[in-house]
This record gives C-alpha cells, structure tokens and sequence, in this order.
C-alpha cells in the first residue's frame, strides 16, 4: 500500500520527501481549514490516519509509546466535517500527469463511500490537484460517479475536469477557497 | 493524558484490558454503526486515534513500520457523519460513577467543538454510559452545554440524565439504536 501523505503530525524522512509536491495540497486544504474554523464559517477536518498498533511499552503507569504499529488503508475520504448545516465531505488527490487523472488514486471502498453520501443527501466531491499544470479541481462526486459509471477508461481525462468541474484559483486566505465553490453551487441550487 | 479506548484496531495488554468495561461502549456503538452501514442507514464513523509518528523504518521499497510513535489528544469528538441529510457529531464515554458524570472525560477543545457544531446547524450529543447501574444516555449537545454554563460544578449529576437525557435501551440489532432517539427528536422539531 501506499504511503499516506505526511502532515506536520507525520513522519519526516528523505525517503518521502522527495515528494515534497505530495505534501503540498494536503497542506493548503489544512491551512485553508483551519482559516475556516478561525473565522467561525466551517468545521472540517482531516482525519487521522488509521494505524494498527502491534507493540505499546509503558515506561510509566500514564504513559504509552507505541514501539510498533503499521499504516492502514482508509475507508473513507480524508476530510469531512460541518458547514452551513450541511455535512461536507471529500477526498483530495494530486497527479503528475498532464492528460489525465489516474483513478488508482482513489480506493474501491471510498468510491463506494461517495456514493453513499450522494445518495444520502451529503455534499461530496474530491478536489485534484494537476501539479505540473498548477491547477487544482473541485470536481463533484456527482459527475465523478457519473464518468465512472460510464467509462471503462482507468483515468480520467483533464478534459473532464475543464468540463466538469470548477477551477479552485489561489488566494492568500484561505489559500484553497474551495467553500466559495460550494456557496456557488448551493445558490444555484435553491433557483 | 489517556490512552484511547482500544478497538479491534488497536493494541492488546493487560495493563488496558482490566478496564474492559471501557471497551464495551465503543465496541458496542462501532457494531452499531457497521449495521447502520449494512441497512444503509446511516454512515457514521469512529475517528482514527491521532498518533503523533517519531520513527518510521522502510525495510523494503514499499514497507513502512512505524517504530515509535505516541498517541495525542483527539481535538474533536470521537464519531461523525452522515444521518438522512444531517451532520452527526457525537463523543461517547462511560463512567464507573453511580451519582455523577465527570467532566474531566470531555476535553476543553471537546467542548468548544460542540458549541460550534451547535451554532452551525449540526446533530451533536453524548452518548454516556454509567456503567455499574447499567444504562446509556443519550444527552444532546445543547442539553449539555447548558449544564456547563449555567454550573460550576465539574460533574454533571446523574439525575440531569434523568431528566434531559434520553435512555438508550439495549436492542438485538443494532446492539445501541441511538438513531431511534434522533428520530424522535426529529420528528418533534418538525412539529
């Protein structure tokens, strides 16, 4: 399995750090997050990463170190969380490639996840970083579920996102303004 | 500060499992949560534990054992997702108190992030189990902010539970049927 990305709470070793570009989308969504939880507009977080642990000392009767655990496959999207009233959840993803968007990046179990938050009146969508392109997605679970469904293909073309979904453009706070999207989306909505 | 729960994921030692009761909650709402999956009820979750890594060995390309890591305290409550549409957040804990819920089991951080769930529109309670007389409460979120603010005292009495609680009754499947009293409180609102 692969790595999960490192965050300031992650492990730091040259191994991973040559994909230094890995860690750049995960941190603009945390600081983005956190820009949105300081101004009280919503309250979502990256999940921890799930880890099974198989050895813990106790150098002391309250203290607890894990001399030995493994990474886990997550189950479900990264981030999820509150906003407006509305359960907002999703998976972030960035790609080297050019052309298209590689769907071994995401997991069987957490396209079943979206689906069942589509079905069950949840906002869902992954956001995609095309890193060599500097251009990051928000692409609706909607119209992912929908090209899948529809597509033998294993990737999913660049074009798809131009059509579909909606460029997030950089910003100085948040940097990552992906709500503004939402709001866009959840007023066209109501019309 | 305390060791996490553990769950079938996590770490197995004498030095926890005398504390076996504390598994059973938690154990108790993660099966009820996997029927709720089954049925297609509902999609809620249990947060993984938040670990903080220090070592990590790759003994082959694509291996990674984490050799020392420690485990943190959790910034938000343990379980969240998706209910019918609604945001669910909910922190579960029991006690081996007769009179009383303590409150240093919820955190300060714990704390704040209810109130903000409330304000913003989401479904947020505890679940609480008194262990030795037996029986789970279900005391939503604004129920138990107001005990807080309006006392000083650092446990919340067991005859509050009484009276703004819900009992949540043992049940074949699911084994906590916690979403029943959602229902209830939903359908009054509607009225």
């Amino acid at each position: 399995m692969k790595y999960p990305a490192g965050s300031k709470n992650s492990y730091h070793k040259k191994e991973i750090n040559y994909s230094n570009r890995g860690m750049s989308l995960e941190d603009d969504i945390n600081i983005s997050n956190k820009y949105y939880r300081e101004i009280d507009k919503a309250y979502i977080y990256k999940k921890p990463t799930p880890i099974k642990i198989t050895k813990v000392d106790y150098p002391s009767r309250n203290k607890a170190i894990i001399k030995e655990a493994f990474f886990e496959e997550p189950s479900t999207t990264d981030y999820n969380g509150l906003y407006k009233g509305y359960y907002i959840d999703f998976e972030a993803k960035q790609t080297n490639k050019k052309t298209s968007f590689p769907l071994d990046n995401i997991h069987k179990h957490q396209i079943k996840h979206i689906r069942h938050i589509l079905e069950h009146d949840g906002i869902v969508f992954l956001i995609v970083r095309f890193v060599l392109l500097n251009e990051t997605y928000l692409l609706m679970g909607k119209d992912f579920i929908t090209y899948i469904d529809q597509n033998k293909r294993k990737s999913i073309p660049y074009s798809y996102f131009k059509e579909k979904g909606f460029l997030i453009k950089d910003e100085y706070q948040p940097r990552l303004n992906y709500l503004k999207i939402i709001d866009e989306i959840l007023e066209v909505d109501k019309k």
